[in-house]
């Protein structure tokens, strides 16, 4: 991972991160406005398009940067000293600037004001124990492939995240980059700003919690043959 | 597998079928919810979340516990001599223990009471075939791999599970610790308790069947080469 | 192939057939009773569980029979001597076989009469030739993945047949011994017998038209390094 | 990829985009017709199968001719230098009669007139923008795998595609051929013909921007391990 400079590995995350908000931003904005008020049916486009840009992101972005795209992902690889910490700190700035560019490019491609302050209610502890469980689940799909079968993270990434979408209550957000900049858009897939801090505090719980199980899950087992 | 010491399987177990359940049901909560009346896209947004977190479980998990989730199938591998019987024992206990706290999470994030007793009735020669198909093809989807294709068992678990949720009339639960847990959610994907044994005893019957039909099937045929 | 005795083989082709036959047909059953009316749900649903157990099929019976389950398939790869011609024509049997149980299978699962005739005319020129270029395209994604990528074989047919249904007229039956046996359910998806003959015409000259142009496509072109 | 002759790689340009051009216009066709006037269940249909063909595709006729069906993707590569500039333009011409082959074959199967010209106006700085998102989402796809991971580029695609229907105001052309064809069919999937040539400019533009940007991300970075 580190055979790439700082820089490019900050554009890798700031890419990755804005066109992530732009395809759950603009899919959003896309189901919302054809499915004729079944929210059902614009959840499946938004889930299945969001699932499906994290495994090409994390395909193309992996060797690179190693594809976090969240400063929750950012806080595990630092609690597992795989990341110095000024890096990791460059890492989750980059994220955010590069989710409020890509929320800034849905807007644009959808003839939207660049920037808007979400209306949208999401509180509750039904909410907040659904982003507990999934961020820890996609935690838990990203170290739980890593040292067995590190191919198929951006399979079981996308897929836990198009999974995430329907079986918790908050819809997977799952990132704190992805909070904040979901702040700025008053479309289908926004959050009013002043939510955003809960949701941040258990997706950054939930990974810690993840990481200190993985690594008893894992510790000293053997390799698969 | 067995390079896992026993504990950590156990948890393996129990967390891999917490997380299936919470899916399942949750799932079905927020289809059901968001469909408007329309069963299908309920079950078309339940069948595809409930395959898509069987590849993630079955990725992370199976080098660590082999990511059976399912009585029926430790019991198919337990008739392989694969896991001797105290450990299948255990094994059952805790997807069964696993499966309720599923349920539970389920219900916490929609803000449901933590257990219910469904009224869904489901019976019937239509749905008990359906269960002895479904439990057969699942089986069939994990044995028909483990020889020639190993590292592919994630994506046929999963795509099977999707198709059955389609094809076969009970829907396919093909696992009686899921049987037991949907129990004790009055939602989308529950099952009247009472309907539960059928089930359960279609499924045991199956893993049966379609661990002799492989057993004969690929016995001393050469290895792909 | 050839390792696996032949009445083993024989089995493959008729189980995997037959539970081909059990998700087209049980799915579009089902698809068709929840989608309150709207075709195009219940045929997504439809093409997405054929699609997904073609995958699962091919994965695990591929190795031992080859899973044509298709005569189509079987026709191929008798005129490229791959098969003799008596083994060719038990395979071509027992698909049929293997499909007639598998509507059989189905209908037991949804409380239906076991074998019935079907009303539904699929005619005329586009139908006709929406059958050919199915046929043809099926054809071109196992011989063009044979070659250079004959572990992705499973992927691309489960994904052509998902696309089939949506970008051909005919939805795509591309094989014979599925449009006799859909011949003989009168649900979602089945074909008024008197239209099979001109299906299965065009559907076995694709076969043909398909092996010719892929032995010049294919032939001395150096292997991908 | 040069060891095919290049009347072989001709052939498969043109049938790749033939069938792309197929299945893209006949899925539109099949879905507006079934979806009862719910335009994201026709787009939902219409994205998955476009993106299922495009792995197909990819994965039987990349190893032949390098699978580009598009004349950004030939432009990308003649500008890497990995495409002589003749060679480069008779893949564009084959790549547009292809797909005007593809649009008749959709007419022919769903009984429509051969060709026909789109009455469907896309324009607009929204639309603009989301063109020369979708082909630089697409050029990353394809340079992002073609180093370390060149054996993910169809499903990278695929993916991308799916996603890019979505999440971009235009669906996605992306791809000068696809864009000539589609101005010729007066369904769902059409284009105003004279609303082609900015979309075009911006899909040149975009494959030249992200050639750009990829040859300094990826330039001198160590292989991944």
């Amino acid at each position: 991972m580190a055979r790439f400079d700082l820089p490019r590995r900050l554009a890798a995350e700031a890419l990755g991160t804005a066109v992530l908000l732009a395809t759950v931003v603009g899919s959003g904005i896309m189901g919302d406005a054809l499915a004729g008020g079944n929210v059902a049916i614009a959840l499946l486009a938004n889930s299945i398009a969001t699932g499906a840009i994290l495994v090409v992101l994390i395909l193309i972005l992996g060797p690179v940067s190693g594809a976090h795209f969240n400063p929750a992902v950012t806080l595990s690889f630092l609690l597992q000293r795989a990341l110095p910490a000024r890096e990791a700190a460059l890492y989750a700035a980059v994220q955010v600037a590069g989710g409020l560019l890509g929320v800034m490019a849905a807007h644009l491609m959808f003839d939207l004001p660049p920037l808007q302050i979400s209306q949208h209610a999401r509180a509750g502890i039904g909410q907040w124990s659904g982003e507990f469980i999934a961020t820890f689940g996609l935690l838990a799909a990203i170290l739980g492939c890593a040292r067995f079968r590190p191919e198929a993270v951006p399979y079981a990434v996308g897929l836990f995240i198009t999974a995430g979408y329907w079986f918790t209550s908050s819809t997977s957000f799952a990132n704190p980059a992805v909070t904040v900049a979901r702040g700025f858009t008053d479309t289908f897939s926004g959050i009013l700003p002043g939510d955003a801090p809960a949701f941040i505090g258990m997706q950054l719980a939930a990974a810690v919690a993840a990481t200190l199980l993985f690594r008893w899950l894992l510790r000293d087992g053997a390799k698969e043959a």
